[in-house]
């Protein structure tokens, strides 16, 4: 027998209890034992919940436990979730967490004391909702050289874009609905400014590596300044526009940014809509993959959750080798990217005649009813970019996009 | 150190081959042990070959070779890779397959002979080719009651398919020109025919049973039947048509079968294109999630064989809980699952009118220039559908169509 706590029970917490509930006899067959959740640690009271017996206000009824083994902590945010998780590590219990700030702020830190401790700390379900993206890119892509990862890792953005693009609505409108229908937050700016994405592609950096990329070094760019006209190119091209993790490894030469991307409906990421997420994974053997689900939401991310749980009690005294260690890994400064440029100009001739010249013009469109008109550059660099453009009078927008020729 | 063989030097051998070389300091770096390749078996010689002093054609050489810890078998067919791996295994070697024929017909001899002798059979490149499938329903879903898979797994039929729907090109003459750019065999019957699909998902739903599902059991029609008309309608419907083959799990109910299939445009498999795979898994937690990637090629294929010898690798010694047992899991009748229908009528009112009582025609589609007239039936069984189809004159096709409402 199993025993676990679990630290937080909001939605994923109670998720995380419902899955241990539900699925209790597929996880007994599989791990061998029993796993039960003893402990429930929350502020709140919850009476009449099924598990009202289990809660407990007190941390210490779970870090004085010996019984307890295994804590999962879905509190989120890094105050109490890092003490609480450094302090159970510490007592030699594994931890599984579905937070990506914790991660993201002390990853390093902690998977360095759960090796100490020979337990473990895992954390699928803080990047892509109940999309297995850690465990396959630690089990699934052995002795590849991971090229390329390029994520939808946000479901509300995603959701917002999506909407933009199928009704031709505008960003602020569909982000008051979202906040109506609860897929946005009330205060929305972590996920539209691209926080959220940040962190997570920070954190498959740094397992790809093997060394920590800090999240404060990737350039980050939200879809807040994205508008219906925007998409009404993007139709024109083909293409949509989604808020995008982005990394390339080349050696040591690693570039990591969140920016919107247009992409071109020959690329997965484009049928991956509404609140799901979708990772593009490409490695020198094997090519173009994606792994596509529900990148949130109560069930999928406990089951991501549940699978970091039994991977744990299969390992019991032991700590599987996985992620990273506490080298800095240097991102490679944003200018050196590489990118097409989707710009919008002002209509007058001398700014499209600038635009075409400065930036290699390979496509120019001109939509029906609009007093401006718009190009897509050739490939080049953020610092190119930047120069070429402080010549271009009345840019009123960029964007960038994919590489692939139409 | 760890050597290895590999039998079978032609495209999917030589893509390991150069894997192991190119990828040597990362595989090295993972398992904590150089990997090499000693022999290759096979009867033609390969002058020039930077592989070429490695080539053998006994398989004494390899089966007598006590370094010789691992054998990667790519030969493809039955005979004589059965015969030969078999023979490693009661050697007690690991051995690493990418032959769906082997492991459908085989497959749970010669995992129970790994077992008995603490070696690891894995065939990850049987499946999807480059996409981590097996691994990714081994460790990725843990503790999840696996519900649904339903896949696009044969790149050829799928290549197919998409040029028909791209160009209104009729079947035969896109498999011509599939075979003559080499996406189609000259023998195409295993991949028309769905012969291929069915040993795939019939090893899927092993994996997930852990019961041994014959593939015999395994209703299969091909693709051979569809036409450019077929597309016109699907066109209208907002829709594709994708070879698929679909498994479902409700306990002790199971069934597996493999059949065109109307896709809608929100359906993630839908955007699977060309010679892609895409596998639809859903489990009662994590709702629905999707892998997608290269099915088939040289290096794709290989990356995913050389992540089951570097899994092999890492359990030398061990036998990795995986597979399936010898206990039969019954495969109930096709004639219980339930579809919506797409069913083509000849033009007279009588036909239609019998169709949209016999079928609860949910839609009627009439497409100009057409002397048909075509209906999509409400859901149902098979044997209700052939039983009611029997009332109705003149049906000229029937496609069947996934369940979800538009």
């Amino acid at each position: 027998m199993i025993k676990a706590a679990i630290m937080g029970y909001g939605t994923v917490g109670a998720g995380v209890y419902e899955a241990v509930v539900t699925n209790q006899k597929v996880i007994a067959a599989e791990i061998g034992e029993a796993l039960e959740v003893k402990r429930i640690l929350d502020l709140r009271k919850f009476p009449g919940d099924p598990a009202e017996q289990l809660i407990t206000d007190k941390f210490s009824d779970i870090e004085e436990d010996e019984e307890i083994s295994l804590v999962v902590e879905t509190m989120g945010g890094t105050t109490p979730a890092y003490e609480f998780v450094k302090a159970a590590l510490l007592k030699g219990k594994h931890v599984v967490t579905s937070n990506k700030a914790l991660v993201a702020a002390h990853g390093t830190e902690l998977l360095q004391i759960a090796r100490d401790k020979k337990v473990n700390f895992f954390f699928e379900a803080a990047v892509g909702g109940g999309i297995p993206v850690i465990r396959t890119l630690g089990t699934g892509y052995q002795g590849q050289v991971i090229t390329e990862i390029t994520g939808i890792l946000n479901g509300t953005t995603n959701y917002i874009l999506t909407r933009m693009d199928r009704e031709g609505a505008e960003f602020g409108d569909v982000l008051a609905d979202a906040q109506r229908l609860g897929y946005a937050e009330r205060n929305p700016e972590a996920d539209i400014e691209g926080h959220d994405t940040c962190r997570k592609i920070a954190i498959l950096s740094s397992l790809v590596t093997g060394k920590e990329v800090n999240f404060e070094d990737v350039y980050t760019e939200g879809i807040s300044k994205i508008d219906s006209t925007d998409f009404r190119y993007a139709l024109e091209l083909k293409a949509s526009i989604k808020l995008v993790g982005a990394a390339q490894f080349a050696g040591n030469q690693v570039t990591v940014s969140v920016f919107p991307l247009l992409v071109s409906d020959e690329n997965p990421l484009y049928a991956v809509q509404g609140v799901y997420n979708g990772i593009v994974i490409k490695g020198n053997l094997l090519g173009t993959t994606m792994l596509y689900g529900s990148g949130a939401g109560k069930l999928p991310t406990a089951s991501a959750v549940l699978a970091d749980m039994m991977e744990a009690a299969k390992h019991k005294n032991e700590n599987v080798r996985f992620g990273w260690t506490a080298e800095k890994q240097a991102v490679t400064s944003h200018e050196s990217e590489k990118h097409r440029y989707f710009v919008r100009l002002s209509g007058d001739a001398a700014s499209l005649a600038a635009a075409k010249e400065q930036f290699e013009a390979e496509r120019v469109i001109q939509l029906p009813g609009l007093e401006e008109v718009a190009i897509v550059s050739a490939p080049m660099t953020e610092f190119t970019y930047r120069e070429r453009a402080a010549k271009v009078p009345n840019i009123l927008a960029m964007i960038r996009a994919e590489l692939s020729e139409r």
